[in-house]
């Protein structure tokens, strides 16, 4: 079994133990749907690949740390497309949960979701309590006020936001809590995996600014052109297309320079290119870019 | 100055550093008048009634241990008073946090406080780390899923609901956790004090069924009647208010028993008969309900 497969079989462990009786059954099942749809895994990719590469990896620790991830990243994907936000009716392809389960569900499966991300991590705690602190830690400062994804949402309700420490806060911020992650699950300073987050996260959200003004529905399983209508503040909006995807090329080249020393470099490098690249094709970005 | 006041001074520091730069400076607004308001502090106050009975008090552990139960109390008031769920306007007679900043702004606060509650404990974790991460386990426990506050609120999405058992989840699962959380200040063993937390939770929403049939807008700070309007789960609907009167006087001679022995049973003892005529007195159920 893949590092993936097992974190897909630790998850619905996880989630199973959210959703068992008494959990009331419509929110159980939703909380399901929210997670086990077609996401990438990309954050928990991430997490996994950074322990790798620096040895002493403790499996428990990182397979529900990356869990807590993903969890996160589910809660802010289901309230981000409340009718309030985005009133997004499809993600990924499918219903969004607020659309097959109403309004009430989706807020609670939000609420639900980011519990669930603590839980998880107390529940590794037993054995590795001084590390699953740090993750704790780690985990609030990512996702909360003043600077996590839920700080970066809210940039969208005021009226002077400047762009990047937007994308910084909304996207980037969870990155960085997947490639720290790692590295604490592996004993090792996290700081020297800050950056390599962050860029990453930085690249992944203006190649998603791109795709939003370029195209490419399938691949983003939502509507193109959502965030245009919407007003969101965008690099495409404040540069342009030619400028947007100059800025992708640099995030994407230092992301790469990112990677720090430690035991297995050019296997997380190899990981670090390989998991940018789909970014640019799942944007097509490349090719549209050196159009304009 | 008395534990309440201590209490007071070290949420405005725990909030304080939630809503600091650079957090976007609405939701940082919208954060302080949600946990600022008119609350009466009952959790974080049975949380320090109960850490002061059992000695042996670790302060620092307390006062963010009630902090992080206030912000998960605050966060349910928020997210509960949206349109999708209970539609109130107004909470503690001022305007409901979604009437004063919307609907996003309202869904991002209780976001942050849920995190924030997590936040304030890893805070505590760096003196009394297995303290702290017991009172992680317990916060998850009792606020998430499948059994916490959060799954409580979804009983109101479903069809088939046991009104004794939505009110265990939705209302009783914080007080069990501001009793035993005290315990664990205390470094007692929590599970003596589950019974005085449930009971004492039965007894405040079973007042607040009754409230909501016998009227009494001023002290509850919400309409009356909304509930019933609004269909909900409820003691009073079920089995009509002379019953529920004497359900109430159950649950409060439940709780008085249930005081375990600890180091000082007569002074926590006199702090439950006091919490609990509060709960009398603003319903001003003892005289209505001699009426029916």
């Amino acid at each position: 079994m893949d590092d993936l497969a097992h974190f897909e079989k630790n998850l619905r462990k996880v989630v199973a133990r959210l959703t068992e009786a008494p959990c009331p059954p419509k929110l159980a099942e939703a909380i399901e749907y929210s997670v086990f749809g077609s996401g990438n895994r990309l954050r928990p990719r991430l997490l996994l690949a950074v322990a790798k590469s620096c040895g002493k990896m403790e499996k428990e620790l990182c397979l529900h740390g990356a869990a807590a991830v993903e969890l996160m990243h589910s809660a802010s994907l289901v309230h981000d497309d409340l009718p309030a936000f985005d009133n997004a009716d499809v993600r990924r392809g499918a219903p969004s949960v607020h659309a097959a389960y109403g309004v009430a569900t989706a807020v609670l499966v939000g609420d639900a979701l980011l519990v669930g991300a603590f839980r998880a991590l107390t529940e590794a705690a037993t054995k590795c309590p001084e590390r699953a602190h740090k993750l704790m830690k780690l985990l609030t400062e990512t996702t909360g006020c003043p600077a996590g994804i839920i700080a970066g949402q809210a940039w969208e309700q005021e009226d002077n936001v400047e762009v990047l420490d937007y994308h910084r806060m909304k996207t980037a911020a969870l990155f960085e809590m997947a490639a720290m992650g790692g590295a604490i699950c592996s004993n090792q300073d996290p700081e020297g995996f800050r950056s390599l987050g962050h860029y990453i996260g930085m690249a992944y959200q203006t190649a998603d600014d791109l795709r939003d003004e370029l195209g490419d529905t399938n691949d983003l399983g939502k509507p193109s052109g959502k965030d245009k209508a919407l007003n969101r503040p965008s690099v495409v909006a404040k540069m342009g297309v030619k400028e947007a995807s100059s800025l992708f090329e640099v995030f994407l080249q230092k992301a790469i320079d990112s990677v720090p020393v430690c035991n297995k470099p050019e296997e997380l490098t190899l990981f670090v290119k390989e998991l940018l690249e789909r970014f640019k094709l799942s944007g097509n970005i490349q090719s549209n870019s050196n159009k304009n």
